[in-house]
């Protein structure tokens, strides 16, 4: 990673918690906001996280965009699963730089791009959609996250068949998992670790009998509470605010019949 | 990665959700359970996820361990993180494959493998651990893992000094961080991230207070809570037993000053 | 109390879990909802529970209200404490018909009203409140919720003085609760219950420190999360929006020194 | 209330928050415990919140105990419904002084108990139960709680019949309520309150169907966590062991068809 903010980096202007800005680096552009506008030629040469004061004197850092920025940024235009349970699902997949992982549905992306960045470089992300209308903004948001290279964007339909064999992990978020389980059990090697998430309880219980029944072991659900502190001496105290669902994860593993 | 069990290959004995075993395969070995016995030689050669049963018929399956199921084993015999928490830094810390980390206090050494088997091939952990008796403990258990290769495991203590420069992150799991968090604004590269897991809330102030004052900013903290799911057709219902506090993770980003 | 419907009672006009109106039954009244308008009188003589339809063909139930139901109308005009801390409260403090209980502040009385429902006909709130513009809107909501004859509303500070003696028990929800312990102390008999509720954890650490130092024992800080769900065959699930902190109740009973 | 011991008084002496005895204060006896003896009988005439010392010098505080305290206590030899659902389940369900209440199961009697403490001394509990052998624990734990007189012990099946009319609310702890819905809506006066308490998602979805089909509206399920908190400067924390699961509470309001 570079160290100096170039033209067509894209930087994360952030003013404070509430408020950030994604934006392209380019010539001759303006990011006006309530705070007034920057003049965002300036960054060019900078180091990431210089501070850049807009025309009305408030103060923006250039930070370097995470892929949770990027996320962050995609579910304020669509319904995506949140980072608290992308982490947990990475994590617990098992997966890492060179696994090769069947995913889907795309959407708008966010789960696909945030694996794949933990795959690459020689690992793949193999990501089905049936949704038209997504691919091609699931297809952007990739180039613009830098992770296009490493997946392999699929109109295919994970309920009728997974093209792949022998992958390491078959990570799912959409309606009707347990009708992909058996398709699954197919794709994976042995060992291989299933996951899926589901907002209802009754998706949960119907992919938990599609698992045992196709043969899989080591099955568990649960769910995470993400809950934001207010951190201030004096005045201390969990944030009012809180999500109080967002879905469950099931994983499995692979076992052998 | 392989798909068949070979010699001096680790493998996971899963018996039932509370009960699995952590073997290295051998020549001429038995592992010895409550439900019987098991020739561990008889494993060779078969697939991951095959099934073998003891002497006593009870079935096991060999499943190829994941990082999460040697941190688990780890767990047992130390204090460390959960997996859990782990999931959340290494996501929210914005690293990948490539990235270089500086972290500590090592202990056992789970955090620092889990780190270590996101950044491989190409990456390097930096695990700083000052006491002795810990040091040995680590090695070993990052040899296991085979993600020996990929991290520096280092005699010194983080709230003294940093040797490394220009890192992407620095990751603390140790009682006094914010003594850390001067050498941390220096060791990180520009918009470089900093992670601190902390279980008290005094430890959590004091780490922002000093965040503020070394010129970090986007500074959050939070909590997170795991909750398993009894998944029965009929009987579906959260599990009874949860952990109900393990730490707050706060995060922030490197600005300039 | 009585089944049927009169004149000036207090009617719970229920559409749905989202929308219910608080009405007091008058002749000639109607009540306008952007269903259609109702015609309060017709409910006079009806059963409670009993459905009637606005103009426009939209169904309501009329319930009986419940001190919850009040303290929800309350809610919407002023911060209150919520049903669930309430709950816990009045229970852990062992009240209970006839007790004598100190409070403050009053605010807008929802604590003070709850508790007296539950002490009345022979107990007695003792409420005080150092804010004059609170003290005419609490006179009112006590009335409104029948419960006006059970307290003395008391324009006080609880931090200099408490007039009582031999209080079964004194709860609190105000800034600086810490303040009142000593005066608590002395008006609560052996063994009475100290209740504080605080949103932060300062207030929490200040309190318990005072409570160590005035002779109260058997000190326990507690929080808790209040989650509704979604029940629907088929599309079970816990709500998506949750409260994720109201304040941290802290309970002490009076040992003698 | 008392202020001074008496012979016959149960007492229960606090020695942290881990232990505490529940003892009746008789002549002659002595409580034996890990930290030594004390003699019952000194603590005749004094104080309710004395301190008492054993013979090896550890001090022990005489508290009044509360209904949470007989709860907690017969809840180490029975599984009973925990004081924090107990505190919104009858918050929650509307009664207070002078209301009549049908409960059930009894089992060992604490929620039953509870309903006493704030319905007495005009109100009336109706608590059935059908297996044997909790009748006489229950009867016991009533007598020794101070409840008895207000409590109407039958020995009978919830899912067969409710013998009562009018009642303010009807409130299950038992295993099948949905079974039961149809009785406590004959039960039930006009707007009356429906409770019920359950382990699984499964008990809840099936009594929220029975509600909607015999006319109960207003119709709600929840559930609450509640965690301890430690609190001491420099180290607080929320405790690490916290109850993951007890159960839901569905709450209903007859409505008039």
């Amino acid at each position: 990673m570079k160290g100096r903010i170039q033209e067509n980096d894209d930087v994360l202007l952030y003013l404070d918690k509430r408020r950030s800005y994604l934006v392209k680096v380019e010539k001759g552009k303006k990011l006006h906001t309530h705070k007034g506008f920057i003049n965002i030629e300036d960054l060019l040469g900078k180091e990431y996280g210089a501070r850049i004061q807009s025309n009305k004197g408030a103060e923006f850092i250039a930070f370097r965009p995470t892929i949770r920025d990027y996320i962050f940024k995609i579910s304020r235009k669509t319904q995506i699963i949140y980072p608290k349970d992308i982490a947990l699902i990475i994590f617990f997949s098992g997966i890492g730089p060179g696994s090769r992982v069947v995913e889907g549905g795309t959407g708008a992306g966010a789960l696909a791009a945030a694996i794949a960045s933990y795959v690459k470089p020689y690992g793949r992300v193999y990501s089905y959609e049936v949704r038209e209308e997504f691919l091609e903004i699931a297809a952007k948001n990739f180039k613009r996250m830098g992770v296009a290279d490493y997946i392999e964007l699929k109109k295919g339909d994970l309920t009728e068949k997974i093209e792949e064999k022998c992958v390491d992990a078959v990570i799912l978020d959409l309606a009707t998992p347990w009708l992909v389980v058996p398709h699954a059990y197919e794709a994976l090697k042995g060992s291989g670790v299933f996951v899926s998430f589901s907002p209802t309880i009754d998706q949960v219980v119907k992919t938990k009998e599609a698992l045992i029944e196709s043969g899989f072991a080591g099955i568990e659900t649960f769910e995470s509470l993400f809950r934001r502190m207010q951190v201030e001496k004096g005045r201390t105290r969990p944030e009012t605010l809180m999500t109080g669902h967002t879905g469950y994860i099931t994983i499995a593993r692979k076992a052998m019949i």
